[in-house]
């Protein structure tokens, strides 16, 4: 086997496992749950990255559909594909069973391998973007799993755990440095990824220049002792700190502190993979709604970055530095680095770069149609799978959005 | 052991056996299921009927809890007993699974075994109607599990069956005859469980008196060949045949034929724990909302019969002649009886019986908390355990419900 | 003129003259308001009974409609008539302005005088019933414009009065008498209006006979001190004292006092057509829901009676003894009389009495669609005309129901 | 009085009557109209704009308010004047009626005239941003007033016209000229308003730089025939036409067409302030969702320009070429003028201009706020008033509002 196909398959083989391990402590009963209409069950994750590499890669070498009813099941939104099930009701899918899916991924994968060991070096470098598309797609639903699933625990009257304490790694979390304004001159700069640049999302092109303005951004995101700050200075109930629609939405959802965050006296109590844990003060701070993140920067005296700004400024910095979710940590930990513990939320909507177009064919659905009433996160999380993002790397959620491991980051505006 | 107190063990295990066997086909996914609020998942009807052991019997007996928490998570509606977890969320407690559910229902077992075995005869006595209440309990839920599950299936897109191929029974159903209408004189009759009768739920009684003016009730329920004529004459357009608020639920939901039911050219497909089947024109109809039985009776010359209308009726009849789950039908045959098959709607809000006081303590809440907005509904269905039901059994159910095994008879005034 | 034809002419005169008199202190922008989906503005309940009158009299006689639109505009609910305007968008109907209303009903009376007076004496026998029951129709809509007025005044942040301060009568109320418990025998009683006893609804037959328990009724409504008794004692806070449903229905409107009613200090402040006033302790206590006089009732120790015992407790008392819309007061004063003052709920659910048929045509529609969801509340109120009401006679809302005048008297069971 | 003060009251009186020109058709109840929660009634625009000129000028020049409870009644969204009555149910407000507003008007329109009379040339200065900040904000009131009625008249089943036959002016359309795409370098340009450019909102600065890709416009706007082709095409059911939230939202509602507008066999019909009247091919589509315009725009090969393009193209085009109110036409005309017409979506989302910072106190409420969301359409409409709009101007609405005179216009991207 060549050298390029054996690392294509091994790199196939590790993204799949990762998938399973971390399924692997949930009971049938845990995979199953949906807790609210915007999180998915770990098996429907489970089988619907399967379903992916079916109907994009197995379906048109010709291989005949695993379970035809799958690709009802298990479509998320391609309307290309044809109907599907509905989002908010994956949750009463008690068939295929967990085990079923177990069977399900494993005869995908018998039959990927097949596919990728039988494919000459042309073929093989045809379906190399697809596979590696559908890995890329793969490692977001590991997020997702995730962060679903620790929904749906918060949910639950008895927190659960999402491991037992003796798999939990031992933290020395550096501490913290005081915060900075690390300032750029700004200009014109350039943004996005470019063509050769390696494997990356449609929506991260085409390369192109912005302006900008001089600004500095922060040496380190929010803390949870400047959410503290915010809480104790009365900022859930000052309507100048907030935009209006913000306001309202912590007002009709009763919110006096962050999601999976309350004050208990002297402690900031925060609920995770671990349970229900004291958090340090100078760590980041997490399950930011936007509003809040906007809040919170306007309260600390700044404001949010843009995704330009964020970009231009993570341009120079090693992903390689972050905590991800390979660390074993699964919590945003003190520190500083731009990329991981928590997603930076920016206050750029989520549109198209100048000259943007979507790949032919259902593919095409991956990203393009969602660029409306959404806001771009950007460098990953405690919960990503490292190697998974780049400098360019556009994620995006709704304002309301506090499911996610997400955060922020202040900025200033200079001159 | 003396007698009694050997049946009544003898009768707590079969019971509650009864439940475990009920469940016993679901895998854990299955018994996670919660397809809307009204619903519950198996796993907590196991549950819940095992606290209520635990809560009226073993916990003022001095037994500790088993867990502490169960009493917070399956505790249903009893508001003396304390806070609960909210109904409409009983699907996201994937913690207890189901095998720590059934350790639970073993250890209640075991200790519920000891009290009975444990008590001298007078003490046996005092205990005897709460277990026989808490037995009666069981079996409300041993047919909602059934009801419940049926529900979740029928919105899975899978529509799978309850039941393997191998495991239905062989029916040989009598074939319907015409239907008649039996002529009952009225005038001031009696209503109602008498206080020395046995065992009945509290809004059975008292017993008292009720004048009734002549009518004649039909001698088997409405039909799937009514239900088709209905929908073949545009009962569903038709404002003139409904109430209004019967109108207007039908036309907000969308419905053109009852729940689970579709006309199919010739063919009427009805969907049961068997899946998908042809039904016979002469069985009778099933999952109909009062405002359906209500039109429908309309609609062929009649009207729905009171509760008194019916329970005088019923008062000769032998509930043991009726298609109850013992015969493992597990759906409405043709024939004629008035116990089993449906459940009967009437006419009759449920309300209190003059003179009825609900028992002290929380076991009071039980029903008489619940007598407004609801219609009563008779005689049992072939969901419902044989021996459960009786000629003053009150059923209630708000009128727009259709998950349940729900039916009616017509009813004329005569005179 | 006969003198038959010429009493006839003169009540339809009078009636249609009181419908103006009520309008006539309303602005037309009061007369727009429709402040929730069950009133309707001022100027629709104008227009809708003068349509009555074209669309069951003029229009069978031959006459062209006055305006076409206005047969879609004002039918209220008639399926048989046609489409109509949605109920909850009337308040979107600007145009007819009020004149343009006033100058309809003018039409609607100069053609209904020349039908009634130039028809002989047996065409005159045919008309009268629909004439009274067009009548009996715009009474109850002319207290309907006075509840449907007051609801939305209640809204406004002026709390505006409906009449000015000279225009209001001085009230010398008698002082209440302490509370008695008047004990009837029961046995079997007859209910409902015979077919020769002048005019009635159709749901007030056919005359039938009840059997009815030994019970007692208080000698007077339950009053303002007793509602401030119940909220002193928590009573809105504790859910043994409630239907479940209604306990819930308080807790998701926030409801802590009756609609329209507040506690400040010493005194009870109430809001009505002269505005917000201090309320006396033993006047009648005034828009409850039947879930709040369910629940009141249980804490004075009784029951709301059945509208068998109320009609047949209020058989041997006389109408006119009450406080009704003509005595000016348009409040509820303390005193006894079974009717007048506030409407009474009854724990029976509106359902036909036995026999009962709706008559032929669209008229048909006016009462028996509704038997389903609502209870029966008798005795009228001080917002109702004078002579409206009768024994027999059976007004009926949904238990959430608080913009009416509606109150409750406590029963007993005896024996 | 100096040539300047002259010019600044001779534009309060002509903007304040401008106000009550548009007003003057209206009866009291159009004036009272609310037909959705986005809108509201003409007499509130007329009091409120009132009140900004009390709140922001009277008051701190130390009058008195005119009524205190106006206030609390005529606040919109101003959090630091305190606490007011909620936007949804300002239609509850029949008191002050319309002649109380027209008072109103009048006083506040006599103590402004004082007020500026009075002032000596230093305090003018002081007062003259907030004398046009108001006159502008009441300028888009106007607009307001329009757009509100004409929703509330286009849910009139009577579909009333805003105007007699004989006040409408005699058109004579210029014949549109076939699209053309105008090409745009692109390069670093230059937006938003200049500091010292005269009257502008806070949002159109500050003066900043941005990089444009080259880019094309069309013409003139998407014109009716486009939308009857896009509709003819089966548009309404093709996803992959449209943003999967605007396909959502366009599901939702039922919508098979734009807002007021329906095919009609060959003719296209439209809504406007003349009532319903048969569009032409070429005149602009109105009442376009921002899903609509990107879909249409997605249809016609193209794209929604950014507000950066559509600024760029227009900074040299004459705003006085536009048709807007004082033309009289009150509906979009063929024709290519950037300005007037409809207002073009842009593909911008609402945010801040890089340095924005809101003025102090509560006048800083007025835009930033806001900055989430929402889309920015540029350009002014046939219902805007002359010289309201400029090229830096940024109007902005939700993404599925559909009452504004809202269209669109194609860009492409080039190179």
């Amino acid at each position: 086997m060549s050298a390029e196909r054996e690392a294509l398959v091994a790199r196939y083989l590790s993204v799949r496992a990762a998938t399973e391990a971390l399924a692997e402590p949930l009971s049938p009963e845990d995979q199953q749950l949906q807790s609210m209409p915007d999180a998915s069950p770990t098996k429907w994750h489970r089988a619907h990255t399967s379903w992916f590499f079916e109907e994009f890669l197995l379906t048109p070498s010709g291989r005949e559909p695993v379970n035809p009813r799958y690709r009802y099941l298990f479509n998320s939104y391609y309307d290309a594909v044809g109907p599907r099930h509905a989002r908010p009701r994956r949750g009463i899918l008690s068939r295929p069973t967990c085990d079923e899916v177990t069977a399900y991924r494993r005869t995908v994968d018998g039959r990927m391998l097949e596919l990728l060991g039988g494919a000459d070096a042309p073929a093989l470098e045809k379906l190399r973007p697809l596979v590696e598309l559908g890995l890329a797609h793969e490692e977001q639903h590991q997020e997702l799993i995730l962060t679903d699933i620790l929904h749906a625990f918060s949910e639950s009257p008895l927190l659960p755990a999402l491991r037992a304490p003796a798999s939990r790694p031992r933290l020395e979390p550096k501490p913290a440095e005081p915060v900075a304004f690390v300032e750029h001159p700004g200009g014109l700069v350039t943004i996005g990824a470019a063509d050769d640049s390696g494997f990356h999302f449609d929506n991260e092109g085409p390369r192109h220049r912005v302006f900008l303005e001089p600004f500095a951004l922060a040496s380190r995101p929010i803390s949870v002792a400047e959410v503290r700050a915010f809480i104790e200075a009365g900022g859930y109930q000052t309507p100048g700190l907030w935009l209006a629609e913000g306001f309202e939405h912590a007002r009709a959802q009763g919110r006096e502190a962050p999601a999976r965050f309350r004050l208990e006296g002297s402690r900031a109590v925060v609920f995770g993979v671990d349970g229900e844990r004291e958090a340090q003060g100078d760590e980041p701070a997490c399950h930011l709604t936007y509003y809040e993140a906007d809040a919170l920067a306007r309260f600390l005296g700044g404001r949010l970055p843009t995704e330009f700004e964020w970009e231009h400024a993570a341009a120079r910095s090693d992903p390689a530095l972050g905590n991800f979710r390979e660390s074993g940590a699964l919590r945003p930990l003190p520190g500083g680095a731009l990329f991981g513990d928590v997603w930076s939320w920016t206050s750029s909507a989520y549109a198209p770069h100048p000259g943007f177009r979507p790949a032919a064919g259902a593919v095409g659905e991956y990203n393009g149609k969602f660029m409306v009433s959404q806001l771009v996160l950007r460098g990953g999380s405690c919960f990503t799978p490292a190697g998974h993002v780049r400098a360019s790397y556009r994620n995006f959620w709704p304002p309301g959005t506090s499911f996610q491991m997400s955060g922020a980051r202040v900025a200033r505006s200079l001159g």
